[in-house]
């Protein structure tokens, strides 16, 4: 373990999972000089090594050495593999080291941190920025991509205040704009304004290239079926992850579209122009606000 | 009626609808000088005017002036007018104006065609561009719109292949890829890749839109929410004219995206976690492309 006296004023981050959101953020922190080193660890050495000539990270190292070296450690991985990463982690952790995450659900996550980390809990304070793209891998790592977007952290009970506000101004160096929710609140609006158009956009995209002219199809395509569909290019390991992680908010939020739908869908059946107009309206003026 | 050896070499366009898709035509073909003049015919005296002041039409004039004074009509309302529109025009056609249109389906707009028309459906050569914006109005409408964008051609049995040919070479002028079909053929391809995304869109976003706390929900929506429901903006009228005008598709390419759905949603309820990861990554295959 280093001298204490000898670090450097900047923390020593370690990103977990150097893709388009881990890369990214430390883009974002090395661009604000609110880095002194990064350490990259992940399971792909070919896309480490890219992270590496990218400039996003300086060093490969394992998780063993993460835990050892690093300040602040940032787990970007796919939810499935988070307990095991905590894990490894969580018996090594200097006890001045700062976990945190990017996961797309909290309520899941907390309760795996909780198992693996036991009574060093308190050194995770749990996060999720909202941001992305269809892009996936280090290749789509940008110090912008967090700029005016909003970073929701789900600081736990156990967390020291000074600890969240570390993670917090972190975020702010991002360019983020930081709140802070309840981790089962954070699920269920994230099942209904993420996860929920991610799955839609997914099982159309899916109808649509299963169809036996879907070539067709695709190539009378518009600029529509293009916005439509862009999230359904996302990486698949991560949303799969997310919908058995967000399982239950997600079948939820589910029903009431389908609901939303079967009322719509009636319509049409029945022709009747005032009710499409009325749900088209409605729709209309609150996407336009 | 002017003398024929007095009549410019370009002809004299009018647009019935200077929205968007009118305003674009319009504009393109302007700057392709393949129109001597443009005159704007349509039911918004305000919109009209605007059109005037962006210099996408020459005069505004009423449906009897402009049978009387184009060589070509483009009729670019929603689909629940044409009928209205063709029924004025059809007595007063010159027999050497051709019209066409601009409308989403084709099946429907031919038959309401044949009946307004009679005699002249000879005239009438339907069309589609497939292009568009979640902007409307005549200050949403732009030179470069069909640029690179394919313009599907329903031609009739009746129409003359050098008329026909007339038409293609005006959405040639404005820069679209022109290609022909059969007016059922495309009813049903845009049911899928146009119609059914405008229909979930707006569904979705209808009921996050009605749910009790959709300010917190919309206030934390990221670039997928967006991407997601961008088009669920576009005109409500528009939409619910191409709903009704191509019912039997819509809800036929419905219940193949509801069988999708309810297949993923089972995968979700299962805990399938290979059921869910196959279907998004075909559907993430399949977007790539």
């Amino acid at each position: 373990m280093p001298i204490s006296a000898n670090r450097p004023t900047q923390p020593v981050l370690a990103i977990v999972g150097v893709g388009l959101i881990g890369g990214s953020f430390a883009a974002a922190l090395r661009q604000a000089g609110a880095t002194s080193r990064v350490l990259g660890v992940g399971r792909n050495a070919a896309s480490l090594q890219r992270a590496c000539q990218l400039g996003l990270i300086d060093d490969v190292v394992t998780l063993e050495q993460a835990a050892d070296q690093a300040d602040i450690i940032l787990i970007a991985t796919p939810i499935g593999v988070v307990g095991k990463v905590l894990s490894v982690l969580g018996p090594l952790l200097r006890t001045d080291t700062l976990l945190t995450d990017a996961c797309s659900t909290k309520t899941d996550v907390v309760a795996t941190a909780r198992e693996a980390l036991g009574e060093r809990i308190a050194q995770f304070v749990p996060g999720h920025p909202i941001a992305g793209a269809e892009q996936t891998g280090p290749e789509a790592a940008s110090a912008d991509l967090y700029r005016g977007r909003n970073t929701i952290l789900t600081p736990l009970p156990d967390n020291a205040v000074v600890d969240v506000m570390r993670i917090r101004r972190l975020w702010e160096a991002c360019g983020a704009r930081v709140l802070t929710m309840e981790p089962d609140a954070h699920d269920t609006v994230m099942a209904s304004v993420s996860h929920l158009p991610h799955f839609l956009s997914s099982v159309y995209m899916w109808q649509v290239a299963s169809a036996h002219d879907s070539t067709v199809r695709m190539a009378l395509a518009g600029s529509g079926f293009r916005d439509f569909t862009r999230i359904a290019a996302g990486s698949p390991e991560v949303w799969r992850d997310i919908f058995l992680s967000n399982r239950d908010a997600v079948l939820e939020e589910l029903q009431q579209v389908k609901q939303a739908l079967a009322q719509a869908e009636q319509a049409l059946v029945a022709e009747d122009g005032q009710a499409l107009q009325d749900f088209l309206e409605r729709a209309a003026l609150a996407r336009r606000l």
